[in-house]
């Protein structure tokens, strides 16, 4: 049988690619309202290329933003159930500019794919599609049970598709997730993410007098807000990146002994990664922790704007009214996001001067996220990559959050499998987005693999 | 002679109000492009009131802003020279819909002319210019010489009269500046304002990483400026407002215990203040010090502004490139600006965190005023005004910088007489400005006195 998909999948070769340079041709640019009518061109397209595969109800489902694609095929009784999740919505160009060629005029160079959208996540996505149109075509059934759930608004948030997990468990119901939107640690080297970062995401906001002031006339007796938030911002984390919240760390689970092992192994240059990736005169954070386990197995706390009084070109002598702060942590496993804004909430408040009054708002919070490797659907993912790549497959972690990978642990109560075959050096979200073509015919031998594995086991 | 005075002032009465009233109906706001035409209209007003006064020599002196007026009446030989300061534009006048009357429809209400420029100083200035009128109609001559410099962009940061008066000293050479352009401490209570604080303004420039990165990719190896820039500056200064600058307070002259006294016996209610002017829950600032001590005699550092990363609505998860802040320090007698801004420089070096680069701009500086109340130009004004209000003169200082005249004591080396008819609610710079009418006429009577008291002294 694997002889069969990988035959089909090789005589398809140019067929496949003309398919997925139509896709990346829709600009579905979902933050745009001018690309609407591209992203419901783009949710149409995926319906119709699912339909042609074999899945059956295929359905658009209208939201409050861009709609959704459903389909199914379950036919494949006492067999495990996967779900299937992408996104046909991408970025915007900008700068248009500094693209080599056109974002929506997808151009092979290189062995790789260059247009926007082509490793995040429409390439990737589409790889489902075809590895069910192959074992459909080649064996006349799937060896499991697949649905397929595609949304048009993940790069402005997933609303929509958050809403419709958690209010349709039962139709959802599946024993398993496939998420293809990550990428390999290295050209080359089959790679597994396992566990994500949580989040809260907060807002300060600071209030002294009733309106602002001058500070020639009211400097050295009116309260600045800026100040207030400089001096609890920066006693909420030490000079040494020790976050100073109470309780902070305590429910922090580190990584395992076998697990930092395995990370020591990947091929991570330490001075490369500050260079190429950085760029900044040092690398920063906690004592004691390499840079990988900084980023993926311990928590942060970082600010990303502060905004009030004066942001203006020149001199301007106001003491604010009021200022704001958007300041967010990030989460590892075993720490629980409420628990954890509870305590940032009673710290900022223990930490306000005299004289100003400080409102916490939670803007949003996401769980983080842990898969064991010992866990066979995990395991079963891993054995389809080493098959596909003949090497063995690597587990590291990702130090950002993927909303939906939290809302389906905690609607579903299933393992996610994030085996994403993108690059270090794909650019997404910039100009000159690629994704390497091999990995696109190589990631739908894996995905056949994958349910092939998870028929047997 | 001081009753023919008295009766030409109350006899023009009605004159001089429809007079300031047409001065007060031209919007020559400085700042907006749109009103240009209304600058030239209120420059040539002035120009043609001064002549008409009997002042000589009266000119409009073009530059890369606003006009100049310039006048002298130099017929007094041996006597002191008065050069007479005043601006003729306007801060903007919104929000309009919060005026009872419209901004530039000067109305009468209550003893109170309502109009943009009443008090901020087109009511002031034209005071010198009313005094001018009556002793040369009444007298057919001056007590003293008298230069007049009028500029139009005050409300716009003064460039072109600084740099006027820097390369003009010859010509504008005097024994003292007189200028009316700030506030009695309280209703009927003569006052001199005989001290400013000065200011170093600058921009702290923070660098990170070479792009803006992902705090979820990024955050735990990556430098944050914003969180830097939070660091220094609430480093600079302590919990207790006392600014950790080494060196900062070394050339901090305290006042005099006599000048504290004066102070002390001040019409000065500090719940009311908190109350009425602030707002905030409490009052700030060094111990050990009363308000208006901090107000006027103690040097501040001040956050302004914190540019850099997200400043929308809602979240994003940016660790930004560059931050920048605008942080100013208001100086006394004795700080030098330059020694100051030197020490400002090296300290936030020494604060500037790892990974980080922070590069420091001088925006501004201005020299601290500080005059004797034995200085026989305060002492002439202090009579003047004790004269014309019948009640004894208190000194007041301000916190805020005039820089003109800390430009004028640096380049013509003369004192200054800042004689303000001004009261604490005649709401400058906001809507419904006013000026206490009878203090225009009190103005003139007692800007007359004065000069009469310089020519005797």
């Amino acid at each position: 049988m694997s002889s069969a998909v990988d035959t089909y999948i090789e005589r398809s070769h140019d067929r496949f690619l003309q398919e997925l340079k139509a896709f990346l041709s829709i600009p579905s640019v979902s933050t745009l309202p001018d690309h609407k009518p591209d992203v419901e061109r783009a949710c149409g397209f995926v319906a119709e290329r699912l339909r042609a595969a074999g899945i059956e109800n295929v359905e658009r489902i209208p939201t409050a933003g861009h709609p959704l694609v459903y389909g199914e095929w379950l036919k494949a009784p006492g067999k495990p159930t996967v779900l299937c999740y992408g996104h046909y919505d991408v970025q915007p160009p900008d700068p248009l500019g500094e693209w080599i060629t056109p974002p929506f005029e997808p151009t092979l160079r290189n062995g790789n794919l260059y247009a926007r959208g082509a490793a995040d996540d429409k390439g990737q996505m589409y790889i489902h599609v075809k590895a069910a149109e192959t074992l459909l075509t080649t064996q006349g059934r799937l060896p499991v049970n697949v649905k397929f759930l595609i949304e048009g608004e993940e790069e402005v948030g997933g609303r929509a598709v958050d809403r419709y997990v958690a209010e349709n468990p039962a139709k959802l119901r599946s024993d398993v997730a496939l998420v293809s939107d990550t990428e390999m640690f290295a050209p080359g080297l089959p790679t597994l993410c396992i566990g994500l970062r949580g989040m809260v995401y907060t807002e300060l906001i600071a209030s002294g007098a009733a309106q602002d002031l001058h500070s020639g006339i009211f400097g050295g007796a009116a309260p600045n807000p800026l100040l207030g938030l400089a001096r609890i911002i920066s006693q909420l984390i030490s000079p040494e990146y020790r976050v100073q919240i109470p309780g902070f760390y305590d429910d922090v689970a580190a990584p395992s002994p076998e697990e930092k092992e395995s990370w020591a192994r990947l091929p991570f240059d330490e001075a490369e990664f500050l260079r190429e990736k950085v760029g900044s005169p040092a690398l920063v954070g906690q004592q004691g922790f390499g840079v990988l386990e900084r980023l993926w197995a311990r928590p942060t706390l970082e600010v990303h704007g502060i905004v009030g009084g004066f942001m203006g070109e020149g001199a301007k002598t106001v003491i604010p009214a009021k200022a704001s702060a958007k300041v967010s942590m990030r989460l590892v496993p075993r720490q629980d996001p409420q628990k954890i804004l509870a305590a940032f909430q009673k710290e900022v408040e223990r930490l306000t001067p005299r004289g100003l009054r400080v409102e916490v708002k939670a803007l949003s919070t996401a769980q983080p996220v842990l898969l064991s490797p010992s866990d066979p659907f995990i395991q079963a993912g891993a054995q389809a990559l080493r098959e596909t790549f003949q090497r063995p497959t690597v587990y590291v972690r990702g130090g950002g959050s993927i909303p939906i990978v939290a809302r389906i642990r905690e609607s579903l109560g299933i393992p996610v499998v994030l085996m994403g075959f993108g690059l270090p050096d794909d650019r997404l979200h910039s100009p000159n987005e690629k994704f390497h073509l091999p990995n696109f015919f190589a990631g739908i031998r894996a995905v056949t693999r994958f349910w092939e594995n998870l028929s047997e086991g």
